[in-house]
């Protein structure tokens, strides 16, 4: 396998070349000297080690070399193209409710607007401002010369054809901007007129089929520059872009297609010409029956949907049938983001369930209970307890550090500093409301056994067995400065829950119970 | 002159074609029919007329047709591009009061933001998220997982290098952002460190340079898409892009540039070879000493740069100084249209300017005062009443509609409606509370002569006369109905003064006097 020197180097993870805390790269790519090579190779633990010419050693994991390649997921190699019949079965959509409670429903809208280019959440209370709230559950809001959101109904004065009743033909919004806003949301408040319904068009799909139609139609609208502009009394917008955008590979990766902002081209007469043959033939494509999907926004909906590849459409409507959209833009990217970040506390949760399901089910540590059982008995008794959720939580999870295969490790007499390794391992995503605890809660019973009389001889035998291993009861000063410690009065309640949770007899409820409660903290 | 069909057709300006309230077109490209032709083409008057095969009819003034091409000036062909010797004589700065006061020393700004990439505002106050208030007076902050603002000192656990003390190289920032943020703004509120200066390269200097003296390097840099990656608990982003990209017609339009927050590539190894030797040709460029201009940041000062053009770097600085800077992002687009109204508006003042100084200057309707004269009475009149901003205004271009040689029309007995000219031409650049008594001041006339005992008898000659070209004296029902529109008290006030100032011996300030009065009601 050839090994780029300078692209294996550029990769090297140790702690001299990233930064432990960020992951961020601490040199510059100037900083490796000319003719660098590899002096030698050798592979062992499933690792490729490298000493470099410069005396420098690197270690790689082998499956990160084995890795294949991925890409951003915004081109049309990330997008699942469709046509309306494709979603004859339904588009997608999700319950406002169930969307907030559960990463799985949310990953799977988010998912769909990145996949699909569009998703409609059901139920959001139609209030106004609403839409922002929407927005701020995946990113941030992209404010324009249209407010931080913006009013779609009809005006006395409109600066802009979506303020009027009038139909308007699919497009993208905003194309004078660059940036142009990626994202758009429109969340109905009420919609009693007749018509006003809407109608979504995959653009890429469309430039897809323009490709496939007539290839030299397709070259002529990625290579022209067109000029979209808006102008008002304050505004004064102009971004030259093409209909079609490519990325580096060729791949059509954005349209803009609004040609009520199209200002004028300035070519020679046969380039325009050619363009606007193009531009009418990929118009054409654009209202083709079979790619206008339709349906109707009702009070409470809100659509989201990716601006720079679905175009959008309205009907026209009656001016005296009420209809009042808000709408806001946002952009992809925090939206992807979240849908990453979302993966990750889903496969986490994946991950303590199969914990408790499977290895938890085993002996804990010589208790009349299994670790699984302990552990949902801590978070049941800080839950009848009326403890807020960082507490519930930290006491259902207080042992995870054990989990892994470490915990024989404490009864054969070896300290395996199971809280730190809980703690660190649930950092990755829970805050030091519930981290902290967790790692604190050995020193809390090291603690309770040095201030609170009677509290020792209520240890269970195994518990007064590790106590031991880990360091015997806190003297006065060690238990002193543990008082002081921001945490502590939360550390001492989850370890009484702790030493309570131990009743062969108790019936607790499954980890399922806890799951919403641990999803809403991971924040 | 060939003038191709369609696209001369696209760009018909009738009221048919375009919606006069908001300029935007009215029809679909696709609502024009096949095999369109113009039938006849007759210029007169400045104009091309054309009789179109469909039986519309378009006219276009000729200028129009003559306009050259213009661009966005977003790619390198709208640039100054730099090296540090080029700011000898001192970088584009201004001072914070006189930049909100004037729009001239504004546009400067703005406009060395577009083309030179970056401006340092001095005495901005060094007060918390005034940086915030710097991006508001051009467009609009985009936040990100940095928040709406961000703070560069050094922190216990930062999640971003920018975060410590240590040197950081020439980079943008936020490549990992897709849209990236293109506009930075960095606001020194401390700066007492020993180190901690700042520098600036310019990005497209130095990719022209790389394309001077390694085409295929070049070639290399704008095609390969890198994945910038950045990841923490709550986030997880990445956008694949070239760190050279172009526009459709092979300009420099965007540079990224961070080793930092380089993902690893995933390509055949002869390909990696090209990449990385092109990448570190590159990256040696940017750190080129006539490359870098630097500058040190004291409290108060402000930077404002081109985050997809220029790169900032940092010296180190020692950890005892202090040092505090507070970031924010925004955008070009912004920027720009803020730039190019702020333009127009000069323009607008420097064409009021010439009409008091010239035709002003001219004998006013038979009155012992010229127009300028009197307008400018009738602004001192408000001004010395205490009147605020906007009816000082209003008193001042009261009048503006006789301006453009209609004035005569008046004389001669035929109603030149100046007062809705006057408030129509001044619609473009001020709001309603302006327009409006200017709009209705004639009217006022008319109402006093009919609620005010002795008012007409003190009209001066001139004023009679025009009164019975106007109407007249209205009829009581008329009188109620004005008195009962919002804009009413206004406009009487205006009308007394308007009445008032005609004293041939009145000493007068200038226009240049008003000028920042009107500047400050153009919002």
């Amino acid at each position: 396998m050839p090994l780029p020197p300078y692209w294996l180097r550029d990769n090297c993870p140790c702690g001299e070349c990233r930064d432990p805390r960020n992951g961020q790269k601490l040199f510059q790519i100037t900083d490796l000297p000319e003719d660098l090579t590899i002096d030698e190779r050798t592979e062992a633990d499933g690792h490729l080690a490298v000493l470099w010419s410069d005396g420098h050693r690197s270690r790689y994991p082998l499956d990160w070399l084995a890795q294949e390649p991925s890409g951003d997921g915004r081109s049309e190699a990330g997008k699942r193209l469709w046509q309306a019949a494709d979603f004859a079965a339904g588009i997608p959509e999700a319950d406002w409710d169930a969307y907030l409670g559960d990463p799985v429903e949310q990953a799977a809208v988010l998912g769909a607007v990145l996949r699909s280019g569009f998703a409609v959440l059901r139920g959001v209370p139609p209030v106004e401002g609403q839409v922002l709230a929407v927005a701020r559950t995946f990113g941030y809001v992209r404010e324009t010369n249209y407010g931080e959101l913006f009013d779609v109904r009809v005006e006395a004065d409109p600066n802009n054809l979506a303020f009027t009743s009038a139909a308007i033909a699919p497009h993208s919004d905003n194309p004078y901007r660059d940036p142009v806003p990626t994202l758009q949301l429109l969340h109905c408040l009420d919609n009693s007129a007749v018509g006003g319904d809407s109608g979504l068009v995959d653009g890429f799909r469309a430039a897809a089929a323009l490709r496939e139609e007539a290839p030299e139609d397709f070259a002529v609208l990625t290579r022209t520059l067109v000029p979209f502009v808006f102008r008002d009394r304050g505004t004064e917008l102009r971004a030259d872009r093409p209909l079609i955008g490519l990325d580096a590979l060729g791949r059509i990766r954005e349209v803009r297609f609004n040609n009520r902002s199209i200002g004028t081209l300035r070519l020679p007469a046969a380039e325009l010409d050619a363009f606007y043959a193009a531009y009418r033939r990929f118009a054409a494509i654009t209202l083709r029956p079979e790619l206008q999907l339709e349906f109707r926004l009702g009070p409470g909906d809100c659509l989201i949907f990716d601006n720079v590849r679905l175009l959008h459409a309205r009907t026209a409507f009656e001016q005296n049938g009420s209809r009042h959209l808000q709408g806001c833009y946002a952009d992809l990217d925090s939206l992807a983001s979240a849908f990453a970040v979302l993966n990750r506390r889903i496969a986490a949760l994946d991950t303590i369930a199969e914990y408790f399901e499977g290895e938890g089910a085993a002996e804990y540590l010589g208790e009349a209970v299994t670790m699984a059982g302990h552990m949902l008995q801590a978070g049941a008794l800080a839950e009848a307890a009326g403890a807020p959720p960082h507490l519930v939580a930290a006491a259902l999870l207080h042992d995870v550090g054990h989990f892994g295969g470490t915990g024989l490790d404490l009864m054969e007499g070896r300290d395996n500093r199971h809280s730190d390794a809980g703690a660190d391992w649930l950092a990755q995503w829970f805050g030091p409301e519930v981290t902290g605890p967790v790692r604190l809660h050995v020193a809390a019973k090291r603690y309770l056994c040095t201030v609170e009389a009677g509290y020792r001889a209520r240890l269970s035998e195994a518990s007064e067995f590790t106590l031991q291993v880990q360091g015997g009861p806190m003297t006065d000063e060690q238990a002193a400065a543990f008082a002081a410690l921001p945490g502590a009065a939360d550390a001492v309640a989850v370890r009484r829950w702790d030493e309570e949770a131990k009743d062969a007899d108790a019936a607790t409820p499954g980890f399922g119970h806890f799951r919403p409660l641990l999803a809403a903290l991971m924040g």
